[in-house]
């Protein structure tokens, strides 16, 4: 596998353990000096800053999909540079809120002493972002979270 | 064009085909013995099950965008396994309902014996899925399945 | 890097410079003679004319969002054809309106005397668009385009 190709299973590896709350393979992905800076409001310094925030703040009943695409990834030897367009959305259930959201993500990979590599730096500039009140007609059919969630569609 | 590039192009005729209602080029991306299961409600055995439960599901007045996103797949001989991110609606019109989740697959590729690969298991787990009637405001502007809808919109 | 993927990247750089307005960047994605079709209403022929539509039609108060899927490109010397599938979304912000839709691209691509690949032909076929009004409910919290958005979430 190239290392374009590794650094893209990375980027899939860090989103797909932070919708499913796998903090521990989540950790795995950052560098222990990562910086991280989502947006304006929210920046980290380090591993366990980032983590502790994201296993705290997002609990089952706060349900996250965040999906990157189109990739622009530069290697040069042991450090390289993304860029990648996300679209997430976010359902904060005890409050019936979704959050919809599109940024440009500008990352920075390390190859670590383990030959792995590694999000060095993350960050994003947000399109947009907004909020909204759930309808009252808008009702989950599944939920991973959640073993009683009822089956009211036929699709 | 090598065994990985073969399959992430399987997976979008796969999901072109099923969007676009073209139930013979879907009926060939899939192994005669295909086990599919979509969620908790729905699996079947064989391609002739998957292929008229979808065409039978899913006339024109139902609208679906299934679109996967960060493969991540691993080749084995003439084997291999793929997991993707897929984000998915689903338009009812005559119902003017509208179905949204996302959802992480989990496959498994074979090449067959014509040298093709095609999908041999096929099944996901939600993250969620959420139904929702639309907004009085909600209007189609566009619609591949129908001549008549009106251009409402300046853009 | 291969053609193919210079193609991917070619794409990934024309929704960008598209979304984020930066029309010059645009324009370079673009042969002189490049012939565009969005939808049945909306056709150009050459880049000035593409260009100078998006320009006068995207100020900063309509945020768009283009993300293109399931790249099926082939390649054959210094032409190429590519088909994609579009997921967008148009936030008219001073109508407070949102138009969402998919959409399946038919792309020709060109390697043109520079060796810079850029796209030659373009036009999709939406599977639908809709046009909503945003819920009262619905607010920003941020825009890329405006410094005084409020910052009413917590996430």
């Amino acid at each position: 596998m190239d290392a374009t190709e590794e650094i893209r299973r990375l980027k899939y590896r860090y989103l797909r353990s932070l919708d499913l709350k796998q903090w521990d393979e989540f950790a795995d992905t950052l560098t222990t000096d990562v910086q991280a800076s989502y947006g304006k409001r929210l920046s980290f310094e380090g591993r366990d800053a980032v983590v502790d925030y994201m296993r705290t703040s997002l609990p089952p009943t706060i349900i996250t999909v965040h999906q990157c695409h189109h990739p622009e990834i530069e290697v040069d030897g042991d450090t390289a540079t993304g860029t990648w367009y996300l679209d997430d959305k976010v359902l904060v259930l005890d409050h019936r809120l979704m959050i919809t959201g599109a940024a440009f993500y500008e990352d920075v990979y390390a190859r670590t002493d383990d030959g792995h590599w590694r999000i060095a730096r993350t960050g994003y500039v947000r399109s947009y972002e907004a909020m909204e009140k759930l309808d009252d007609s808008w009702q989950l059919t599944a939920n991973r979270w959640s073993e009683s969630t009822p089956s009211a569609t036929t699709t």
